[in-house]
């Protein structure tokens, strides 16, 4: 049985889209268990309409919050270890609870997290991991904004970790792996991109070598490795192209009579192109590399993007991301190390 | 009168390509003359259908070609001088000519005019702008790849540079000035985007601090200042996007009867709203801060991508974007160096 740990105070419509977001998820998988931290008056509150919810539901009080205007250090320094966020993830760390969400500040959570639950041996930064939509189906991303400025070592790392996230979660065989750069031959990029793809070319995965921007969402490759600037900057530009071509569309679609009627008697291919695209549905990245299973989503998540986060957590757990990402790595190190040691 | 120097042998399907982007824009601009430089042979071929445009093209004779998996040190350093594209740099470094378009390899075109044409005083790196459309219109952005790593003088020439080509080109009377990082908030990324900042603020622009990457389809505002190569990779994935966008649109409607048909009826929608997201009505990306107007058209573009480099050329020499920017950037740079100084 899974037992997941939810900052429910996290999010910008929290606690309330937190507990809809669980409601959603209790309809489709009810065997799932929740602990709940926050403010109990509002959680119990919020959790008020949802009878068979409440069941699987253990509301656990807490008396901090993380807002999303504090400072990293303002988290780590300047609190008692007492908010919803610090206590979902010290849930897992004690084995409380098999996995972790929050929607709450992003710099906060990375951080408590690495406090709270450490990297894996071998691994020196968690990836901030992401799925998105592509010609070909689904890429992963990483990083998205865990580190922003990263060495060859990590996107060494991040590669691996792409690439067995890959392997497992959306079960490609042999995932294709891309280190992202502003042209494909050997001599565009700075020297840590060459480092990173020289070791990369050495290691038992299938390496295609460096990739464009435009080959993203070609999904020329399973697996896209970047720092966290380039990759968060991406992620949000790209959700932004989307919201503005889709609202064009609308906006032409509604400027005559014939746009009208078209857009009424093709609705349903329209219907099926806006959930293609829905971000929601791709809702949750993941921390990769941490003992233990932390999500974070997005803060402006409604409750539908909120149970795709769960949903997410809830495949990493079934997969034993963790034990199978902790093997592989210690694996993979033996050649790692064989490379650096150059 | 307005002659510019044209490399004929840049872009992957030049110098076909070339010739027929040249015959488009003589159509709307029959006044403009051009110096067109390559393969004697193969450029008159290409001209050959064109009596009209023949009499304002002459071709002058190259004996070298710069090709796209040329590295930048073995053009600098392999070469006698003599390509097509050395050669329109030239013509406009001795005032034949009044700006330069190539549509070949970019590091090279970059690295050759900032050799032949070299920076304006006070300017350490050009800049690589083009104008992309938001939900408010058209916004700046650069740098798109001309310095990959920016440290915060960099970034601070680009803003100014942009405010000035958002006014000038744009027609933009205060433009808004935004620097691209992971948040919004003052303690949001690393030291350079924050030593940017605090230049930035003290300086007697629009600025209005970080910005996100969904903030630039937004349109939040009128020029987004970032280095090289998050620039490069937000344009190249954005466009990617587009393209999944629009091919998931035909797959959409073209897979029932109430698709196709809605299609049909509401198609002058469609057009209108391919047309203002086509790539090529932006095509053309400037090098702002050197000693001539230089314009950098996409390699793959095709003739109407082409003619619309030209275009924005011809813009740039009749606001004399190089004077304007060379009298605007002392009077700033006074600040600058004060901010410098401290």
């Amino acid at each position: 049985m899974t037992r997941l740990a939810i900052d429910g105070m996290g999010g910008d419509y929290a606690p309330r889209m937190v507990v809809d977001g669980l409601s959603l998820f209790h309809a489709q998988d009810p065997s799932v268990e929740f602990l709940l931290y926050g403010d109990e008056v509002s959680l119990k509150r919020s959790l008020d309409p949802y009878s068979s919810l409440r069941k699987v539901v253990e509301v656990v009080p807490t008396t901090e919050v993380v807002t999303s205007d504090m400072s990293v250090s303002q988290v780590l320094r300047g609190m008692r270890g007492e908010s919803s966020m610090h206590c979902a993830l010290k849930a897992v760390a004690e084995k409380l609870a098999d996995g972790v969400v929050s929607a709450g500040n992003t710099g906060a959570y990375m951080a408590l997290s690495r406090m709270i639950l450490r990297t894996l041996r071998g691994i020196d930064r968690p990836a901030i991991v992401g799925c998105m939509p592509t010609q070909r189906g689904l890429s992963v991303m990483l990083d998205l904004g865990g580190t922003l400025q990263c060495d060859a070592c990590h996107l060494v790392d991040y590669a691996l970790m792409g690439e067995i996230f890959a392997k497992k979660i959306l079960g490609i065989e042999k995932p294709s792996v891309g280190l992202l750069n502003v042209g494909v031959e050997h001599s565009k990029g700075g020297d840590t991109l060459k480092e990173a793809s020289g070791v990369l070319q050495s290691l038992p995965i299938h390496f295609v070598g460096f990739i464009e921007g435009n080959d993203i969402p070609k999904g020329t490759v399973d697996v896209i490795v970047t720092d966290g600037f380039t990759g968060n900057t991406v992620l949000k530009s790209g959700e932004g192209i989307l919201n503005l071509v889709f609202q064009s569309m609308r906006q032409q679609l509604a400027s005559d009579w014939r746009g009208r009627l078209g857009y009424w008697i093709a609705r349903k291919s329209f219907e099926q192109l806006k959930s293609q695209f829905d971000p929601r549905k791709h809702n949750g990245a993941i921390w990769l590399g941490l003992n233990g299973v932390a999500v974070k989503s997005h803060g402006g998540a409604d409750a539908l993007g909120f149970s795709s986060a769960i949903s997410n957590t809830v495949k990493m757990i079934n997969v034993s991301i963790t034990e199978v990402l902790e093997e592989c790595f210690s694996q993979y190190h033996t050649w790692i190390n064989g490379e650096r040691g150059l």
